[in-house]
């Protein structure tokens, strides 16, 4: 029985007759093709990735398990669309705080078509991609009880300065996030979901080590997304934090060549959480 | 006494009665300053970066000492101009092999004028600046007597693709780069220039390092220049090859952010240069 994912936080979606993802009760992810070469090129990826052994074995779990495609009714009725089945990262997580990073300061890839490389640039400079290296896509934030649930306006997190930035990425570890928009962010979970030997941080500088020297393919337009659940940090311990890859339908050859594009953009979501750690 | 500079690689030059940077024999170098901006913005930053606290020691040595502005006649004959004065980098080199390495896969700045963005945005296109994050702007080898002394076209060596770049980095430490160019490059001082404790990627790594924390300047369409001198590496001992970076017409503030674009490119460089010496 598949239905709509209820945690999305960027992307298509599935709501309102549209076609999106759909998820199952045993944890998969079906995302439907996009007829053009972004599909392809999604398969690709997924594909290659599994079968590549130069992935070292560490890097794998930054990206869903793949199971393969599978020929599915699309969620909008338009009637049956091959869909990549994937890992649903979010599975097993009743009020996961997530937030979709898209890393890069520019979102095309060289070979791009004219009027697609315009539509990125056009975008990447409009937003915080050009400025910071990366753009927000979305979040949300689920704090206390009294606070309850925060998820701003997609367009909105876009554009966002440095300094706001900045206290997105206070407010997501925060427990009165949701509250008054005035209220000064507790960053109550900050160090036991960005900090510590398993936290975000260091998983970031794992996959940054990666990048640094991995040449084979370049993730152009793809999103870095953050996941932990408010009630593990209460009950103390690890905080479940994760990093995640996704979005691959850009992704491109490397060539022997680092892709110094998300290397940077990662390097400066990088030096903002350092921030966040260091400053009280 | 004020002449022309021999050993110059890129950028303007003084010969054929044009404007150019000039030098005297006491290791100084005057650049005529430009009369919009960029040579406003170039007096500033080195104003700054003289003052500025914030700039470790260790990081002072890449940069050519600055010696203040004077107003001096110009190369062109056109009347006096004020020039930047600053350190002479291959003043003492009798045979220096130099390289000037444009780092970024933009080159522009976020505040661009539309025409600038769009010039700035073509080039990067058509040079290996998009590709690689950097392009090689550059450059002079002096391999051995044989051999003699190589200087590539410059609009050529823009465009390398990975693999050509490969081939300039090895020719650019080989004894016998100036002999047929069907030859294999030898290499002969790649692990006594590039490689060591004093080499120039122990250079790099550590410039990097520091372009991953500051938040001071984004070094817009500033260059890292190569230098050694191929008597020094011949004797044996230090090869005194040297990094220095230079053209700061385009630094704008980092107001809180990394340079994500500098840093991507002198990563990517730095790739390059590890694999020379870790493939005979």
């Amino acid at each position: 029985m598949l239905k709509i994912p209820e945690h999305q936080v960027a992307g298509h979606k599935a709501s309102d007759g549209l076609l999106g993802p759909l998820i199952d009760d045993s944890g998969r992810f079906y995302k439907p093709l996009q007829g053009d070469e972004r599909g392809s090129r999604e398969v690709a990826f997924y594909t290659s990735l599994s079968s590549n052994t130069r992935v070292p074995d560490h890097i794998r779990k930054f990206f869903p398990i793949f199971y393969g495609t599978q020929i599915l009714e699309a969620s909008d009725g338009s009637g049956l669309r091959p869909h990549l089945i994937m890992q649903d990262v979010v599975s097993g997580h009743l009020h996961p705080s997530i937030m979709d990073i898209k890393i890069g300061s520019r979102t095309w890839y060289p070979q791009a078509p004219e009027d697609y490389f315009q539509r990125c640039l056009k975008k990447d400079r409009e937003t915080s991609s050009l400025s910071l290296g990366f753009r927000i896509s979305g979040l949300q934030v689920h704090g206390n009880k009294e606070s309850g649930f925060w998820k701003p306006e997609r367009k909105a997190v876009q554009k966002l300065t440095a300094d706001e930035v900045t206290l997105v990425l206070r407010k997501f570890v925060s427990s009165n996030s949701s509250a008054d928009p005035n209220l000064v962010p507790d960053s109550l979970f900050a160090s036991s979901v960005y900090g510590g030997s398993t936290g975000i941080l260091a998983q970031l500088l794992e996959l940054k080590a990666w990048f640094e020297d991995q040449t084979i393919y370049h993730f152009n337009s793809c999103s870095v997304l953050i996941v932990y659940e408010m009630e593990s940090v209460l009950k103390g311990g690890s905080s479940g934090a994760e990093v995640k890859l996704i979005d691959f339908a850009h992704v491109v050859e490397g060539n022997g060549v680092i892709d110094h594009n998300f290397l940077g953009g990662i390097c400066s979501l990088i030096k903002f959480i350092s921030e966040i750690l260091t400053t009280p």
